[in-house]
């Protein structure tokens, strides 16, 4: 089936659940843009649960340059002045990050203009595990959304879609980055499955890799599709296993620093 | 009254008042110090509004030491990459940030070290701002914070207990960090008031200035006793006019780099 074909039949197959669901009714995908603070569902009561969705990380985390994306300096030493601090010099894209529609955009949002409202979304995760088993550059596709949909219902306003591909595990070995052979390996997005995504009022894409597109990509089609779009990416989550496929609300804590391209965030998820 | 009367003086009216409200018993410190993942009562439904309690800031904001806490070196650009990324030098304790135990412990947690369940925190904010306009180092003491009991009931467990001193309005100024006269001067805790919020099952304590402390502490007495014992502090916070002085929940994102003292935090509060 071609992709338009695949988006036209999740769209009307949602449509048909519509009824059947509870979550908000999607809206447009400029709301997403403008921000959702006013139109927010109030969180699930949920058990009080949180997830902590970050790798903790330090200079021998991977990345996708292969240098070291944060580095440290003493710059008050505790013997001396009683406390201590350091000096980091960090690369945005680094550990467990934002990419803000700025990264590929001479004129989107940077990390501290992104809404607060769209940092706090419904969590959909998808498992991409079976496929990533056997394909290390495994891609979310149409069909993976389409299967989603049909377990767990309409993707709610303002969602995180995320993938969990199991590569959280792997981010201590060389296998996170690449295939034995030193080539990029690793799942990404499929630009058709964000494409469909940015007609659903989804507020930003999630992965447990080093990147939005998969490791071997040639064109950086999603990086290069969706954060123009005035939507945001979270490249490196961790610790997808502990939560739900739906029904987690995720806070995205994204540094804020001006002009930003993105940068390092805390990323929890209560359920 | 001395110190320690109040101190023995809150304490019997909130054990007279716990059958009055419907907070989380409180435990032990200890429960804190070890992460409240667990133990976290589920979120209230609240309304769905998301407040920002985070400046946005560059190398303009101010800092306790004066020098810039952030400088941009252009790491790739679009026009001759396809997209851009920036180098950041940060200073720890810089823009609104965290104080994690080992800033003032040599053995204290880090802040990639506190359990996740503490960076999830029922809000309690203690309005300062009266005594602020006439003190600009204001402190929140045993009283302010029985005022707030008195009002609002019980101090829920694992709760963030932060004041509003209205500093935050002045961070675009000098007088965010000093009087006209070159002195430090911003509101902060005393440390008969975080003695008493220790006994109390609180997970950190939140401040709109510079600094836990008053800007004229001689001996830095609250970062002194409150971080070593095991909990970790916010500065910087801004937006808290926003927020109930019960009833929020906040998310602090705080960073996660392997030994790190602290660092710039995102941090949400829905309510």
């Amino acid at each position: 089936m071609c992709n338009a074909c695949v988006i036209d039949s999740v769209k009307r197959s949602m449509l048909s659940r519509r009824s059947l669901f509870t979550g908000a009714a999607a809206t447009t995908a400029a709301v997403v843009a403008a921000g959702l603070t006013s139109a927010r569902p109030a969180l699930a009561a949920g058990s009080g649960k949180v997830a902590d969705l970050t790798h903790a990380w330090d200079s021998d985390f991977p990345t996708f340059d292969g240098n070291p994306g944060i580095l440290y300096e003493e710059a008050v030493n505790i013997d001396k002045s009683g406390y201590q601090l350091y000096k980091l010099t960090i690369f945005e894209h680094s550990g467990t990050h934002i990419d803000a529609p700025l990264h590929f955009s001479k004129d989107g949002m940077s990390v501290d203009e992104i809404p607060a409202g769209n940092l706090v979304c419904p969590l959909c995760v998808i498992d991409l595990k079976a496929k990533a088993k056997y394909d290390a550059n495994a891609m979310v596709e149409p069909a993976d959304i389409e299967a989603w949909v049909s377990a767990n219902g309409e993707i709610p306003a303002g969602a995180c879609v995320a993938f969990n591909s199991g590569w959280a595990d792997k981010v201590a070995t060389p296998e996170f980055r690449n295939t034995p052979d030193g080539n990029f390996a690793f799942p990404g997005f499929s630009k058709a499955a964000t494409d469909l995504l940015a007609t659903m009022n989804v507020a930003c894409i999630g992965t447990d890799t080093l990147s939005l597109d998969p490791g071997n990509s040639a064109d950086f089609a999603v990086h290069n599709s969706w954060l123009p779009s005035g939507r945001y990416g979270i490249e490196g989550l961790a610790g997808l296993d502990a939560v739900p496929a739906r029904g987690a609300t995720i806070f995205v804590g994204a540094p804020k620093h001006k002009k930003g391209t993105g940068g390092p965030a805390r990323v929890l998820a209560v359920y």
